[in-house]
């Protein structure tokens, strides 16, 4: 790395709201020349559409685009050429900064980057509100507390492994929900858990969703939530625990 | 609730860095007339620390003193005087903003107040930036990728209980370690998973120590973490995750 380098960031946004950025990394991203994000074939880019009132004219942007309907990766080919791209300005001792929906560590696609650049270039990654904490908030559930254990499961996991991992914690958020819902959905009420579960949807959008999982039904988008809780004590509404210590 | 009321605010600060403030935590902190925050029997609070540039003189503050080194105790007492003081404010249609470390919801003592309050003043949860992310950005480390179950385990559990829980997730995290830290490293070193952890502590302050698990021992801060993969799947692991933590 010479010391003309340009360094790359991870810049988590969080979950929709632009303001649920932080000051880091909006202070990052505007002091970017270079501004990366991934992008669908058809349509806007979600992870730009919430920074967009940050951005300027002056940056240059990369998007990435990433096919809609690919699952599967060998998606290695798009992240090279990517990377090669992001690369080049780096050489060129130009900062750039990739946008992360959520927080760029947690299921996101900029480890993609990460694995093909930050070996060559320094790096920075500033963490972001995840979905997760963000559907907490919006449904006034608190996600986990004391000693709970909290499992965040992928929707797209089989129904064993699936019931497996739930019934290994007081706490779980399934994500990635899409087609998987109304399997997931089903699942959970052979659990017996149904009344212990809610559903969140675009959280912090305009758009946001939020209702009892027993009332939803019929198709769900990527971008939603289950929150359930089976702990058996009277854990979060309880008034006697296991204290923190104070700082 | 009469028009009259104030709002119960609760403010996720995240995990130390003040820049890590959302954008919108820092706007209802600056409006609030009133400012609650845990607080140590000796010492500084530090959720008020890490806002404490963002304070101004005519906010009246609440220090909710929490005794620091007792771990069992009937802390209902402390939390139902806190209510008392903060309803107060919030029947007087002052807006109250409760400062939260990292996120409101996540193993935070805020829910406690929520508990005691939301039922009778509007409330609204601003989440934050978890420790469990900066951890991972800070240690450069991806936390869970594509299909990956991540698992979040109070150090506090048994080792059987710990032993569990980690071997039925692919990415995990273990927090409040503390004490439990010996035991903690002791069991994933019988796990086989002892080169598979990182360890992070105070993660995003100036004083933040970052090393892999190995090179860990002694006593530890109630702030610490172990980040831990144990999945299969090459892709992300390459470049990331067998590498020592960078700074």
């Amino acid at each position: 790395m010479s010391a003309a380098t340009g360094t790359l960031y991870g810049l988590g946004v969080g979950p929709g709201d632009p303001e649920l950025l932080t000051l880091k990394a909006l202070r990052l991203l505007k002091a970017a020349p270079v501004v990366a994000y991934p992008a669908p074939d058809h349509g806007t880019s979600f992870a730009r559409a919430i920074v967009a009132e940050y951005l300027s004219a002056e940056q240059e942007e990369i998007p990435i685009v990433v096919p809609m309907r690919v699952e599967r990766f060998p998606a290695a080919a798009i992240y090279d050429e990517a990377a090669e791209r992001i690369g080049a300005r780096l050489a060129e001792g130009r900062d750039v900064a990739v946008l992360c929906e959520g927080d760029p560590f947690f299921y996101g696609s900029f480890m993609y980057l990460f694995e093909r650049l930050a070996s060559r270039f320094p790096t920075e990654i500033v963490p972001g509100v995840s979905s997760v904490m963000a559907a907490s908030a919006a449904l006034k559930r608190p996600l986990a507390a004391r000693n709970d254990v909290l499992t965040v499961i992928p929707g797209p996991l089989d129904d064993a492994a699936l019931g497996a991992r739930i019934e290994a914690a007081e706490a779980f958020a399934i994500m990635k929900l899409g087609r998987h819902f109304p399997r997931v959905k089903a699942l959970i009420e052979t659990l017996g858990l149904l009344d212990r579960c809610a559903y969140a949807e675009r959280v912090s959008l305009p758009e946001e969703r939020l209702l009892p999982l027993r009332d939803v039904s019929g198709d769900v988008p990527y971008f939603s939530m289950i929150l359930g809780y089976r702990g058996t004590e009277p854990a979060i509404r309880g008034a006697a625990f296991d204290q923190e210590p104070a700082r």
